[in-house]
């Protein structure tokens, strides 16, 4: 499928932390390159204060991990960078080494649109330690930001509580890449659409939009400027109303709109951008519907989160799109899902696997040691609990889980309980494995779950 | 100057809104595509309760202004657009005028690395109502995000004191060019490298790093990984302390350092990521300092912003080098600026200008008519005061400057008050005349202002 990713030239080989070459030159020099090493990426806290996260930019992962390769250009600047001598930092030879460095990691990772929880690897990397160790920051960076979008999106969808929301947040999103990304992550989170075009051509996604106050502050009143609108596109007709004063805005809009009904068109109804969305989707609703206007929709946006879409829901808003931008493409109360890539596992000479743990005084910042894999029980079609286990030791028939921050917090699985293993295969020996899958069943696999 | 956005393909004529194409449309369609209009692009209120703003964002809108064009593909994506009664949104003949269309516009804007307050343009968009219209979102999407991550480094910077600053946001930034963006703005604002190897590439950003704690982790031991390194990279050794026990760690960097220092290399310095950093520093600086590594430099890290900065600083920490992430590339007290872009003044038939005002209930959101251009009064060296004034309008010899938001704020300027005005010329009839400006120019001009 497109991603926003493939639509960038060349490979990404620099798109990583410095260190992480200065690391990968020291495997080679020390002769470790090549030792087999497993590394996960997951993430801590369920961000938001929230009760989930969902798995997302699996499909860039893979575009950036086929793609994978040093240019001549990348090593001609790699070979100029000097330490702190004054010399050059990296030997000739490790970069002819880079030039001809084709990956043979094995990926596995739970398929986007996933419901996820923390400690649970999103993503395995296992392979030669130099290979696993590159491709450290480009992971994290594309798993982290569309994760913690989609699962965004994914909140505010659940308090308009199945009305549509539409994201609009070009304008405030990290650049191009940041506003593309923010785009295909919140519409796998449920958002019915965007505002921006590019990502509607590049993705696909539906694009939606009329116009904005400068439309009306172009014309010498309001109503001209509607009917002026109507005139243009009698078939996208949703009148931005809080120009000059919202619900006088409201009644030019219906006389807008019974114009439009006498030359056969529908009004698509109205936009409220400021003000008290509450009281004025509610008058607004009585007015458009005094006049017939049953099927108009009223369109909220400014600033709105999911805390504000579930106040103006209990206060009786009728407000039936919402329209969510800068909180929504910024997770403004959280801008950084704090995930990170982290090496488990090391294959000594005599074949076995020396499990690693990074200890720290905060039990969230521990690692879990091992081959992990993640294990969901279901009954009927609820999912009961998961359960990290190291895949290089057998499991019992019967299981415990036992919670990783709160070991007083215990389950038990009898062997008869149904699960799936969420980790799939995705690269194999550096091949990609994994069916493309489409952003619309990326998106139907978050909706049920 | 090379800028991120260059490292794009094709023209991004489609990075818009769909209202401003569907607007766009309706200017096309009643005749007022040509009428000449002016827009500004400004902020409200000065972003992390600060004082002031770096513009930056400047020559990626120059970069995509000369290269706004609809490309076939663009047109044939619009072509097929529908509207609620299931026919084409657009008229063929719009999307041929489309294909044509050459931009023609007039703009101005201030400097990249340039102070800047609230109500100021950073940006004066004239010309053809509908050209100036199409363009309103890319220019906010950049000028948002890059003046918003500069002001950022910028406290960030004004927090160390002098001490160099550099920025580690990569995995945490929005996608690829979130990250770029952020790396070229944080440099703008005042830090002295970045870890995205990709940004030094393309943006001759110095670049930095040394190892992370997997690198200790695929050793037996902490010594063993760090003299592995040093003899690898003996002209890059900052080592990381932190994976088991930070002064105990510092204790290996000694002893790896003192080896180090037999071969005729020099120990770089220690990384803390972890614990009480301003202890911790303390006691490595001793043992650093008893063991003669007195030019050895404490790099800290872990989620610091410039608050967290000026507290440690306050404490004696002995840190001499901060890198900053996440809080910096997201912003993440605050991960949006709220730029918006105003239609403020239209050419009547005769040829007047009828000044538009859009009205809130809010006295922060009404904006300035007329064609604006801000003139900054300057004693000495300092700068003392803006004027935003209407360039349509003769300024008399001496002012007085009202704010507007509170008018009873006033400040007089006389006639002999050496000032300069801030909007230069950027774009004449769609041409650039803005001379390129090299990173490092704009770097020491936000330095100095």
């Amino acid at each position: 499928m497109k991603t926003a990713f493939e639509n960038r030239p060349g490979a990404q080989a620099l798109l990583t932390d410095l260190y992480q070459l200065t690391m990968a030159y020291g495997y080679w020099k020390t002769g470790r390159a090549d030792q087999e090493a497993v590394f996960h990426l997951q993430f801590r806290k369920q961000p938001f204060r929230g009760g989930f996260t969902l798995a997302c930019g699996l499909s860039d992962c893979i575009q950036y991990l086929r793609g994978f390769k040093f240019e001549r250009s990348d090593l001609d600047y790699l070979g100029q960078l000097k330490g702190n001598d004054g010399r050059r930092l990296f030997d000739p030879a490790f970069l002819k080494y880079l030039s001809r460095l084709k990956l043979r990691l094995d990926v596995e990772a739970i398929p986007e649109g996933t419901v996820v929880f923390p400690q649970e690897p999103l993503l395995r990397v296992r392979g030669p330690l130099l290979q696993a160790q590159l491709v450290e920051t480009a992971l994290l960076n594309l798993v982290n930001f569309q994760s913690l979008i989609a699962t965004k999106a994914a909140r505010v969808c659940l308090a308009a509580q199945g009305d549509p929301v539409v994201e609009f947040g070009l304008r405030r999103a990290q650049g191009i890449d940041g506003a593309l990304t923010a785009s295909r992550s919140a519409y796998i989170g449920g958002c019915a659409g965007t505002s921006n075009v590019l990502a509607g051509k590049i993705l696909g996604i539906p694009v939606k939009g009329t116009h904005a106050h400068s439309w009306v502050m172009a014309f010498e009143n309001e109503l001209d400027a509607f009917n002026a609108y109507a005139d243009a596109l009698p078939n996208n007709c949703i009148f931005l109303v809080d120009t000059y004063e919202s619900l006088q805005g409201v009644r030019r809009a219906v006389e807008a709109g019974k114009r439009l009904r006498k030359r056969g068109y529908k009004l698509g109804g109205i936009r409220l951008d400021s003000g008290d969305l509450a009281y004025l989707s509610i008058e607004a609703r009585k007015m458009l519907d005094k006049a017939g206007f049953k099927d108009a929709v009223i369109v909220g946006s400014n600033d709105l989160n999911e805390h504000l879409i579930a106040s103006l829901k209990q206060q009786g808003a009728a407000i039936n799109v919402w329209g969510v931008g800068t909180m929504l493409v910024t997770a403004y109360d959280q801008p950084a899902l704090g995930g990170v890539y982290k090496l488990s596992a090391i294959r000594k000479a005599d074949g076995t696997w020396d499990h690693k743990v990074k200890l720290s005084e905060q039990t969230v910042k521990v690692t879990n040691p091992g081959v992990l894999q993640v294990r969901r029980f279901r009954e009927g079609k609820e999912f009961i609990g998961d359960a990290i286990y190291d895949e290089t030791r057998p499991l019992p028939g019967s299981i415990t889980v036992v919670d990783p921050i709160d070991a007083t917090r215990r389950k038990h699985f009898a062997a008869k309980t149904k699960y799936e293993d969420l980790l799939v295969p995705v690269l194999r020996h550096g091949k990609v494995v994994y069916g493309s899958t489409s952003l619309d069943s990326i998106r139907e696999r978050a909706k049920s779950s």
